[in-house]
């Protein structure tokens, strides 16, 4: 097994998965057609366990308004639509939380885009996100997100004992997605960091240094981030009954690759996500980019005509997942055609 | 039961499904609830048969070069990726097939991108594809796509009886998706309809008005139209032995929508690919575009390089088997989320 107390350092064989020139050169290897069959039981897993929860597939649209967007407005690719301004899709979340009054529990796979310029080892201008979107409440919440990624891990130990043989993967480290995963608030959170000497405070993003200290701590298992400070989060995710400066959040922080899940309970009257859209951040980037809350009219309508109950609802970013279970250090290894600023096909 | 012995026209409740305006205000709606569980089953069929075969799963990109294109490169969205020229992805077919020397079964289902202009009732600009490469011949592809729709077929019937009643749905219209299917060739179709009297002649397409009087003689059953003209095909489908000027390819056609399902063997030489890539239409009009052979540089390459063998596969266009499931006029009617060059959420 691999060193467990340092992110891994891929060498020789394993390497060569990160090489996106030239990328069919790599094609050929062991490397890479063990990696294609257990990213294609992961999702298998995923989509077992939320099919057999009884939720709806939905066909969700991937040419989208601003309401396409999830907290970075500003990393949405653009294009000209037939003469109209319109993005690439980088979440489902506002057209699956409509459907949850009537179907209950809904979900999809989007391929979520990310203009990201950076070429490096973290990140990837498209990717498969997993979402789901249901009537229940934050505990409900995290219970499924447990859910799916265990029964990924398991389909994936299950059906590609052979592949992951060839990363070097053993059990004890397929044992560390056993559920349940610990959950820390923010606020203990900050508590801890600021215990371990860092230099962070109250309304402060918790980053990558930061996760990796805590998963650290608790001997690189994977564990929820819960119940993060509104401002530095997406407009409509839930306030916190008992301390309104924060939002009934989740954030999944997996060993060795990070944040690999984000999900809330939602908003869900006209009212509170009318003023918190108008007060959002989201809302002024938009704004200063030559776009308007119009585009967020079919949504505001929806909810002005509608009663809608309380939901809550996760994204799941997918090659996060495989580089956890993989224990690679680079993005570009964990998936067969990596996308970046610099590299398509 | 519906006429069957004409395209239906929906009247009352179900017409307001092709209502894309304020779609929002047709969410509520039972018709829509019912058509969302449909397509979620329709999906989940055609997804267990082919993991049943032991097909891997593939993340292809959907921002790609014109590597991503089907027949129809004029109608590839453009847009700007990082300062280069970039298209959404049409068919994920040439990324699947320099995988299948290795993976043998290959699939994915891609969001589709039609820069289609017509706002009709045949029109959408994205929808799901389902994709197959296999190594393995004509016949086997055949037997697979009758496996996935007749797949499909079942699982929405064994789920979703009750949302099929609500579309007058009965058994009479689903036992038409049972296998086999008819088989026939181009030419036997051009014979056909000479027969009929329609002026149509060897190297003219099929259009649909003649899938129609096809249909109709054999009873609204789903049928295949094999062994097309290369002139008016992809450039990789594989030359017919025995007849240079045909290719072997299938078209499905299934009652009351039409085209669903492409596929064909494809070539897998080298020499052929490329002679066949410089003679196409696809080139001509990517190079009037202002691109060139350059975006096919890593297709080719991968077939100079390595040995690839026998393989053929094929994309499902997923709305049209709903389409044809429930014998809905509209495609607009198909799907929660309907997107053409008039409306986008």
């Amino acid at each position: 097994m691999k060193n467990q107390n340092s992110i891994t350092t891929m060498s020789g064989a394993k390497a060569k998965l990160s090489q996106t020139q030239s990328r069919w050169k790599v094609f050929g290897s062991k490397e890479l057609q063990a990696l294609a069959k257990i990213e294609s039981s992961l999702m298998k897993g995923a989509k077992r366990y939320i099919e057999d929860q009884d939720f709806v597939w939905i066909n969700a649209p991937h040419i989208t308004k601003a309401t396409g967007s999830c907290e970075n407005f500003s990393t949405m690719f653009k294009m000209d639509y037939f003469g109209k301004k319109a993005y690439l899709s980088q979440t489902a979340q506002l057209y699956l939380e409509v459907l949850t009054p009537f179907l209950k529990n809904v979900w999809t796979v989007i391929h979520s885009f990310r203009a990201e310029p950076g070429v490096d080892s973290r990140h990837l201008t498209e990717f498969p996100l997993v979402e789901i979107e249901f009537e229940g409440n934050f505990n409900q919440l995290l219970t499924h997100i447990e859910g799916i990624i265990s029964s990924m891990v398991r389909m994936a130990a299950v059906e590609r004992s052979a592949e992951l043989n060839l990363f070097e993967i053993d059990l004890n480290h397929i044992r560390r997605f056993n559920t349940p995963y610990k959950r820390i608030t923010y606020i203990e959170a900050i508590k801890m960091l600021q215990g371990e000497g860092l230099d962070i405070n109250f309304g402060d993003d918790i980053k990558t240094v930061h996760e990796r200290a805590i998963s650290k701590s608790i001997g690189y298992k994977p564990f929820f981030l819960t119940h993060w400070p509104q401002e530095i989060k997406f407009f409509n995710m839930r306030m916190n009954d008992s301390d309104p400066r924060l939002v009934n959040s989740c954030d999944l922080i997996l060993p060795f690759s990070g944040e690999a899940v984000g999900g809330a309970e939602r908003e869900y009257t006209y009212t509170r996500l009318k003023g918190k859209l108008e007060r959002s951040k989201m809302l002024e980037l938009l704004k200063q980019n030559g776009g308007s809350v119009e585009d967020f009219e079919w949504f505001l309508q929806f909810y002005k005509h509608n009663k809608a109950n309380l939901h809550s609802g996760c994204g799941i970013g997918f090659n996060r997942v495989t580089q956890s279970l993989l224990m690679l250090d680079d993005i570009r290894a964990c998936t067969v055609f990596p996308q970046n600023s610099s590299v398509y096909w």
